[in-house]
């Protein structure tokens, strides 16, 4: 039985394919999963063309080189001319300024508008980290396939210092989709423009409220350090969804922040290209359909993907059968490891019955914690029991001790930086003093370049407040680094010089309590501006407010509430904000006209 | 005034812009030169565009690299989507099996007849060396282009055993083109291959007369080593225009081969990649007509392409200015340098003269041959005076010494064979046993990868005839490999069974005259098929015959002579010839179908 979700499309239903991360030309050499990574692109578009979708949306890392080969490149346009060329009509019309929204060729409309080009279904990507733009001309190679006509990248910022998101604005019947999208950045750098407020969404000046809002972004959204991610919160709160790609587990299903009051949609790669438990988890594409205001979100399971199980085993909790006085003990672990390895193996084969396009060898993945006193074992050797039933014969066995671990990341911690602390610590010495002996212990030759964000972060972590350090750690560092371009500019060269910079520096800052403020002022501004104009604070329950989520297959869709007060409230949002990057000099536009120039759009 | 050309522009007659060696990517990088590629092919698009004609045809090496940067791919892929998509009709029909002549695609079409392509100028092209396939797929850069749909790839033979080249067989009103290609393949191979009767050109059954055959082909032309080109001989004589790219010098004029009776066209690059003499001529496309079975040749100069001025100066002609020994000679030499280039300028500047479009650096060489005596001087000096006007400034000057170059090239063969040659030539010793004391004389470990064509070739060349050496080299050689596969494939590793080995090769033969013959034979086919066929012989004037060949802009037409007793006699020409390679077995097509199938086609 086809699902409920049918009933939702007509002629104002956008559907939409959304996946991410399918890093074509992964392990391409190796000889069992070579072409994994082809067979699922190929399983996504045909997907995308049986559904009839409108169009497909990905979040980046198309390709998982930044140089695809050969072979891979020509995989990929083979696949998109055969799924995504033919006579099928395209029934949404783009109603933004193109050359604004596509602008990494000549040839800057959607592709299917070129009437050299029989398009069925439009690929809209960003760029990812992996196959981001490089060299002078700032291409990617998703601007090969731009500039074939195959695929419409968006969400290049062409600038360093300042980005402006400016939707493609499309129209499906009653449907206004406004599509964003943010291309790679990485973390540290975007976090910073987040929060020095260097990072701007247009939005359709008449009748925002009409306007489905959906944004694609790729970065982290795992905190993997304390500025090396974007908080969701960093986001405008105007969104309705977010595509969030780069992260590889698949948490498909929409989930409420309740604080933007937006979804996010995190697809996950479609390929395991790290034997981490994230990956572990099954593979999924989505189906989006927007209507309205309203959304659907159906989950389809991947059936290329290659099948990865892993487990964890910590020998310590073994005492019944072994200890690492036991006679044998070696040979105990690999038994226990076997019995584990092939456990998974028959879960595996279990699970891939009646599955004919999933392949047939697996990844299994043991981590082994021997810490305890426990030895390891010959894992070649154990390999090769496995050679053959199995997709990563050379890497099954991961073995890990916890323990130290740690103590060595501590340690190496401590290497540059213990002297300095130690000082620090017994003198109980402010953030600023700190940033002043950290320049007089330096050589001086060096010291510019050990302003790094790491070394300061570190250093500042170990005596501050934890709640606290993470924001004045971006804001230290952020100044540091302002302070060091000053420097270099200058041409400051001796101690004494800096020893003054770095005063003044000083100065200008009263105390950590007053950089936390920033900080926490930056972090909290979409939570600020949306009580400013009297919307609904964030901890009310307004589930209803907002489009119905259904992401059960076979389930009945819930019916679309009727939009309380929508967001009208608003009015032009976001003009008392008092940060109008753009703020049109000239505003001549019809209200009549169809399309939107970009004097139809208004910073947020 | 458009030229007399165009008055033999009609429905029936094929436009066909001729090109080779764009060499895309060249000195991408080099901040004067970095665009000069990206210019001339687009000034060869634009040409083509401009005369409106039915295809383009390439002759190779449209990249220069194997791996273009994805700079110079998103230029090449770019520019061939603006000026060969469009709506101008096509006007030529594709009669053959074109799974057969395109096959290195998933789309084995031509591309202007693929439904969602707008194609307005179709480009052909053949491989060269430079952009040639590699990898386990036998993918080149052109295959992006062919996958993208905007190149069509053609004469890519897949076996390396036996090379079969099928037409595209064209027509245009009555015009019968049949368009043979063959991508590049080292010469040396593909000598061999001829010599042994491994390549074989399909030509239709029926109405072989009605047909005008061009062949494209990226060889060596000129005689680079014994067997390191392929001799106009080789080529099959019913061929009326052969295209032959590798070659960078223009000679882009027709020239007759008399044994053959036909033309060959050598358009050269539209590059100069090196300084030597031959690109320091004028560079051409071409745009060569063909209607029934007549044809013209109109040549295009390049105007984008960066002047090339080169000259020789050899000091000891000098000898009323300077010798060796006069005071101050080097000055003296590098003055008359000075003049030298500086007279090279000035005629470039006088030439540039309302050519907007020619760079404003010329390239510039003078080659210095100081042997005699003289010294170099400091040429980095030297280019320091030019630097801001011409495009090489360092390497303007090539010191050359003649005399002692020639010297360093014989004591470099005799490194290696000269203790071999010296025993040889005393014993008076022939090939037979040269090969077997070559055997016995190399180390066993060594000696089987010592066994290659350069270093027996040189060997031999020492004491044979010269007249004969060629031949019997490239036979000994191709011997020699086979033995050397045959040993590796048996695992032969003690020298007796090598020395067993080697005399069954020699008793093989029983002396070099008999090697002689096979290779005279070889050779000497294309003539001896046309005489068996009751030709007419090669040394009478059948210029008549041949269709007109007008290369002059400005000139009238050669009237179009009657086809006297055109080539009838030929029959099913190749029926007697004793290499049928491609006899097919069973043959139920029909004569009244349009199109040609594998059946059609008669080997050649």
């Amino acid at each position: 039985i086809m699902s409920s979700e049918n009933t939702m499309d007509d002629e104002d239903t956008f559907k939409i394919l959304i996946a991410t991360d399918v890093h074509l030309g992964y392990l391409e050499k190796d000889a069992i999963r070579g072409n994994d990574t082809n067979n699922t692109l190929n399983e996504i578009l045909k997907c995308a063309k049986t559904n009839q979708v409108d169009f497909i949306l990905l979040g980046g890392d198309l390709f998982h080189e930044n140089k695809p080969s050969r072979k891979c490149l020509h995989n990929c346009i083979t696949m998109l001319r055969k799924y995504c060329m033919g006579d099928s009509p395209i029934q949404f019309n783009i109603l933004s300024d193109q050359t604004v929204n596509f602008n990494t060729t000549q040839f800057p409309w959607v592709n299917y508008q070129d009437e050299n080009l029989n398009i069925s279904i439009p690929v809209f990507s960003i760029h990812g980290n992996h196959d981001d733009p490089t060299g002078a001309e700032g291409l990617c190679a998703l601007d090969l396939l731009c500039a074939a006509g195959l695929v419409n990248h968006f969400g290049h910022s062409q600038s360093v210092e300042r980005i402006e998101i400016s939707p493609i604005l499309m129209q499906k019947g009653n449907t206004k989709l406004a599509l964003y999208g943010l291309g790679s950045i990485p973390d540290e750098r975007l976090y910073r423009m987040f929060v020095n407020n260097q990072v701007t969404m247009l939005r359709p000046k008449e009748d925002q409220d009409d306007w489905f809002n959906l944004f694609t972004i790729h970065q982290n959204r795992s905190k993997h350090g304390p500025t090396n991610y974007i908080p969701e919160q960093f986001l405008d709160d105007f969104l309705d969804l977010v595509v969030w790609g780069h992260e590889h587990e698949c948490l498909i299903t929409p989930t409420r922040n309740e604080q933007q009051l937006f979804y996010v949609t995190q697809p996950g790669s479609s390929v395991a290209t790290s034997l981490s438990p994230g990956e572990a988890r099954k593979k999924h594409i989505g189906l989006l359909r927007v209507k309205g205001r309203k959304m659907n979100l159906q989950k389809i399971p991947l059936k290329t993907v290659r099948q990865f199980f892993i487990q964890d085993v910590v020998l310590a909790d073994y005492q019944d059968r072994f200890t690492p006085d036991t006679p044998q003990v070696t040979k105990k672990v690999e038994d226990l490891c076997y019995a584990k390895v092939t456990e998974m193996l028959e879960e595996a084969e279990r699970e891939r019955l009646g599955c004919p396009l999933t392949p047939e060898k697996p990844l299994i993945r043991l981590r082994v914690d021997y810490s305890g006193g426990f030895e390891t074992f010959n894992t070649a050797r154990f390999s090769q029991k496995f050679v053959d039933c199995l997709a990563n014969p050379k890497d099954i066995i991961h073995f890990v001790r916890r323990r130290e671990q740690k103590e060595d990341i501590k340690d190496e911690v401590n290497i540059d930086y213990s002297k300095l602390l130690k000082t620090t610590a017994a003198e109980g010495l402010r953030v600023e003093d700190l940033v002043k002996q950290y320049f007089e212990a330096a050589e001086q030759t060096v010291q510019l370049s050990l302003l790094t964000e790491q070394g300061m972060g570190k250093a500042i972590q170990e005596f501050v407040d934890k709640d606290e350090k993470d924001a004045i750690q971006e804001l230290i560092t952020y100044q540091l680094e302002k302070t060091q371009r000053h420097l270099q500019a200058r041409g400051v060269t001796s101690e004494q010089e800096i020893d003054t910079e770095v005063r003044r520096f000083r100065d200008s800052k009263k105390n950590t309590t007053e950089e936390e403020n920033d900080i926490k002022e930056a972090i909290n501004r979409a939570r600020a501006h949306r009580l400013e104009r009297g919307d609904q604070p964030a901890d009310l329950d307004i589930s209803s407010e907002l489009a119905d989520i259904n992401m059960d297959f076979d389930e009945d869709p819930i019916p679309a509430p009727t939009r309380g007060r929508g967001r009208g409230g608003r009015g032009r949002g976001g003009r008392g904000r008092g940060r109008a990057f753009q703020a049109p000099s000239q505003r001549s536009h019809s209200a009549t006209t169809a399309s939107y120039t970009a004097d139809d759009l208004l910073s947020f």
